[in-house]
């Protein structure tokens, strides 16, 4: 997608210094385009944690690299493995880090440890190119369904989405997931209109994906976290589409807090409640999300201040609770699959079941 | 209830200038305590569209001295019902504000006009007097709830309340709704700890619920209010305790934006979902409450912009959105009666239906 008119990617690898990749602080979005340059493992566990870079299929592609940049020094296996481990770790919840660690390490253990660097760039890139390719088809998936609502209302008004947290083109390497078929959508002329949670306790939704939708042109409207379920009642909302951190053999999904209260309130309003998601983001091996979904506690300082920037424009942050009062900041929750309507893949749209996903990735 | 040892109300008429009243700004809780004095009718009507009175039932307290202060000029029946109409339009959800001007304005309309000051004066000062009685009367009430929740526990852990925004005591004139129960059960010695939703935009439960707890010794602990659902899936929550702006005659919920999702949650995870109100609270003449009961559309800042004190100590703001994203800001939904376990009055429990409310109410 473009910034100012120019296009980027969320992750790049320079061709004039192609052993460090470059990211953006996203930190700074919107205030502030920085971009950070890294070229070594512990400064990519650093942005991981610290979120400067975040989406989870993002994650995936930056850790990656981070992995190539740990066997520049040692490339053998046991390094391997150790800094494989030390990535993994970096955040809980989201799975697509642990996808992309394990594919690149079943790839290099079979390959000589001094053909491991240039290999594990090449797969690190083949990573994000296909990124971009399945985020495409998402797109596309999702695209039928906003238009199958702009016949539904007989092309009258406009398509009223409501989305939490980012899952825009800067969550993944190019396009998104669940903003993948709004920018399908707008493109294609479909008149949409985008409720944008604010997404406490790190504000996503109005730092970074009103701040995506307004750069393509997307109509939206900002609202806090408590305001979806009212413009659901009052019938403003026309579809809810999400993505996800990790989603179940059975179609549980975890996703940014607050996700699975905007699911009750669809189901409530009778309101299609979309998932969109790469593949890499289903962990097969885990059936019941709320049982079994690692959900990742974040500092209370996220819950205490807020960051955003003050009338004369710097970058700063306000206490918002009494100094004596502590905060529990769990980062994601799980939305059982009985209040999903659909999962939307690279492979097409399928239920939130066993059944459903088994019909899309029968090898699995 | 006290600050610093000392014991207030929320409104007050100090005997040395029995003309006037005293109210906290409560847009500066809890950084500062800051005393207004009001003693005029326009200075009333300020303070309660800029919020910095709040709280339905205290507005209606509030409301009703700014209605004496109309008289001292001009006590003819035309000004009273001038005033009385523009008092009322200055906040359009909770229906205390009009439940207690049209009880002055029947109050007084039968006396003549000289005497119609002091009269009003009395009858204000009843409707406090009322209120505290009233409350304290839904606290003893409540308490059973609590007390019956630690039994079934077999007094083992502690009892884990959710509530959202601020039905304490400066929400009004002592004790409060939603948490006079709380106070009560903490006071008689039940280990209660409550989850206190921030209640975005206007942080009402960060800052003044968070602040009211901690001051009186309550444990506690900030959430987003996107994390409640999330700890009601984990077990971590025994009941939920809400106050109100409005409750129609079917038993409809109107109160701060954000409630309905919280009911939602707790319907799907079997909690019980309680809600606090004197009967001034009850609009008998309005039915379904989702269709009926005008929904106050606040200023777009409040979303925008986060309040909160600078690491320097000042209360300030900073923008969480781009400059040039637009944001709805409702200031308050509808939860349905069916998600509503009971109402708690100040004449008892019932459920939240009309055959419930007209079991405690049956004159109306």
């Amino acid at each position: 997608m473009k910034i100012n008119g120019t296009p980027y990617r969320s992750v790049w690898r320079p061709t004039e210094d192609p052993q460090s990749i470059r990211i953006f602080d996203q930190t700074r979005f919107p205030w502030e385009i920085d971009i950070l340059e890294l070229r070594d493992v512990h400064a990519v566990m650093h942005v991981i944690r610290s979120m400067q870079v975040r989406g989870a299929p993002l994650i995936g592609a930056v850790a990656a690299y981070g992995l190539v940049f740990a066997l520049q020094n040692d490339p053998s296996n046991s390094a391997l493995h150790k800094a494989a481990e030390e990535l993994i770790s970096t955040r809980p919840t989201a799975i697509n880090l642990r996808w992309a660690i394990e594919r690149l390490v079943t790839h290099l253990q079979n390959i000589p440890p001094e053909e491991r660097v240039s290999a594990g760039y090449q797969e690190a890139d083949a990573i994000c190119d296909e990124d971009v390719k399945v985020n495409e088809a998402i797109g596309e998936y999702g695209l039928e369904l906003i238009r199958e609502i702009w016949e539904r209302k007989g092309k009258q008004g406009r398509v009223n989405l409501l989305t939490h947290c980012n899952a825009g083109w800067i969550a993944t390497v190019d396009w998104g997931t669940a903003l993948a078929p709004i920018y399908m959508a707008h493109d294609a002329g479909i008149p949409v209109h985008v409720w944008v949670d604010e997404t406490r306790p790190r504000d996503q939704g109005s730092l970074l994906t009103a701040w995506e939708l307004g750069s393509h042109g997307v109509p939206h409207t900002v609202i806090v976290d408590n305001a979806g379920g009212h413009f659901m009642q009052t019938g403003d909302v026309d579809m809810v589409i999400v993505g996800t951190d990790r989603v179940t053999a059975q179609g549980d999904v975890a996703n940014k807090i607050g996700t699975y209260l905007k699911a009750l309130a669809a189901k409530d309003n009778n309101i299609p409640f979309w998932v969109a998601l790469p593949s890499s983001t289903i962990d097969w091996r885990v059936k019941d999300g709320v049982k079994d979904i690692p959900i990742e506690e974040r500092s209370s300082n996220e819950v205490l201040f807020m960051h955003g920037i003050t009338d004369s424009g710097d970058i700063s942050r306000v206490r918002i609770a009494p100094e004596h009062s502590p905060a529990a900041n769990p980062a994601f929750d799980v939305t059982p699959a009985r209040l999903v309507t659909g999962l939307i893949t690279e492979r097409g749209r399928c239920d939130a079941s066993e059944a459903g996903l088994k019909s899309l990735f029968p090898e699995e």
